[in-house]
Formats: structure tokens, C-alpha cells, sequence
């Protein structure tokens, strides 16, 4: 195949050691001090912890394609809430998503033909970050199992400037 | 309800406004340099960057409780691979994991008690997190829209030393 394809975890792996010998983390407790849930997308430009200015052992951080609410979302979400007590969520979508240059119709039907099987979820694709994060948000509100809907607040990230830009409800 | 929680958010935009000051990651390509992706549990004490010393746009990083394999994450490894090129895929379980604390029926019952719905998706509790890994790693091995599975490799993080522990198959 000519497939020069490199694997990294061992190298990974190597810096894990190096961060293991400075380890400083020892001790802290499963819930998040600041007791607040981040959800946002796997992109790889998003440092999610240095966007915000996290340190260890604050915040839990949900991230998926897209930061898109969704039902696993809303159970890692749940499960935040009720056994590890946070109270507040924050949603991060961001622009030159991934999830806008694809289609729903599109992505699953060209799954289809090269697999013969087409998914049973939904790709989640958006045209517009921000109506993503207005969408997302609804599905919260209106979820039963989020216990706690009093502190919820919806970003877009712009990955040319590093900031964050609210999203209006 | 003398209720003292205190939303952290306007103090996370704050360092936001830090963060852009002094941005330097403008024009990243969104497809991930080192062709990997991370799946790992939201665990506010598992800062995955750093413990794998990854940079920014180097990797895909998902999330969720426990770091399981669930339906969304392979929509987001699906799209990770097809739309952005990952070929690798990394999966980090942890020690002391809020999930080893509940169980499927408890928290389900727990939550139809209190709220009158019973949550339709899996709590996707676990006892032990090798267990755990093996687990999701059957779902990416058997899975339709995983297309490249001949880097997969899983790992056990602890909490108390900052060390990865590779899980065999």
C-alpha cells in the first residue's frame, strides 16, 4: 500500500514517563472543585484547559465531534451532576468545524456504499457554530436528567484568534 | 436554600482573554498531525495533553464518563477518520473512576425514583478499568465505522502516580 503511517503511543508513552516523574497531582478528589462540566469538540487546534485557564482537578471535560449535545453527553452529564456535584455547564462549539463540511444525508450515505451498512445515529453535522450551540443548548434545557439547569452557557471558539464569543440564548 | 455556589464562568473568560493575548496557533491545519485520536474519561484530574505531553494540533482528544466506547464515540472516531485522517486510536481508562461507584440499575432507579423517567441509555458502569478497556476496545474491533483498526491500544491511568499502564487484549 505504500502506507508510511508512523503509530505515536510509544512515543506518548515516553512522555507520560517524563510527566510522571514531575507528578504533582496526587490527592485530589474525583470532583471538580470549581464544580462545573465543559463541553466541547475534539478538535485538535482546542486546548481546552489553556482556553479557559483550567488547572487540575477543577472541571470535568466532555468533548465529542462537534461539542454536540448528545445522549451520551447528556449521561456523562447526569453523571456529573449527581455523583460528582457539579452545578454549572459550558458549551464550546468553534469555527472551521469539521461538522460543517459535512452532511448528515451525505456522510451516512457515503458510509452506505463503501460499507454496505449505514449508521443508526445521527452525524450531528451544523452548518453555523452558533446556531449549533443554540441547538445544543435546548436539547439541556429540555432534558429530564440534567438536574441542575440554573448555570449553562454557550461559546464559540474562533481558532484564528483563541477567543471564545457568547452565544445568545 | 442558602445556596453559596458561585458560577465560575465569568472568571473562565477572563483567562480567555489572557489565553488570545498571547495566541500563537493561528492557521492549524483541523486534520491532527500525528493522525491519532484520544479517548479518555472526563476526569477532572486527567489533564490528557499533558500527561501524554501532546501539543496543540496534534491530536483529537474525546471525552466522556469513563471513557467508554459508546455510540457517539464511534460517530466521532468515524468522522475523525473519514473526514480528518486519524489512524490511530488511544483509549485511557483511570483509577478511582466515578463510574466503579455506581451501578447500571442503582443510578437508573435511582433517577426514575426521583424524576419519574427512567434514562433509556446505558450508565455504562464498570467495576475494574482493565475490564473496562477490554470492553471498549471488543466495540471499536467489532464496530462497522471503525475503518482503520490496526492501531488501537489501551491504557489504565492512575491517579495517584500519573502513569499510563497498557491493558492487553
Amino acid at each position: 500500500m505504500g502506507d508510511d503511517f508512523q503509530p505515536t503511543a510509544d512515543e506518548l508513552l515516553a512522555n507520560n514517563a517524563d510527566y510522571a516523574e514531575s507528578f504533582d497531582s496526587r490527592g485530589l478528589p474525583a470532583a471538580p472543585s470549581r464544580r462545573a462540566a465543559i463541553v466541547a469538540c475534539m478538535d485538535s487546534r482546542m486546548p481546552v484547559s489553556r482556553i479557559l485557564g483550567l488547572a487540575c482537578g477543577e472541571a470535568h471535560i466532555i468533548r465529542n465531534a462537534g461539542g454536540v449535545v448528545t445522549d451520551d453527553v447528556i449521561r456523562s452529564l447526569c453523571l456529573s451532576q449527581r455523583a460528582l456535584g457539579t452545578r454549572e455547564i459550558i458549551l464550546i462549539h468553534h469555527t472551521d468545524c469539521g461538522l460543517q463540511k459535512v452532511t448528515e444525508d451525505g456522510f451516512k450515505t457515503a458510509l452506505e456504499d463503501e460499507l454496505g451498512v449505514r449508521p443508526h445515529w445521527a452525524v450531528e453535522a451544523f452548518e453555523d457554530p452558533y446556531a449549533g450551540v443554540r441547538r445544543s443548548m435546548q436539547r439541556l434545557l429540555r432534558s429530564p436528567f440534567i438536574l441542575d439547569k440554573d448555570h449553562i452557557r454557550g461559546f464559540v471558539y474562533d481558532v484564528t484568534t483563541g477567543l471564545l464569543d457568547e452565544v445568545d440564548v
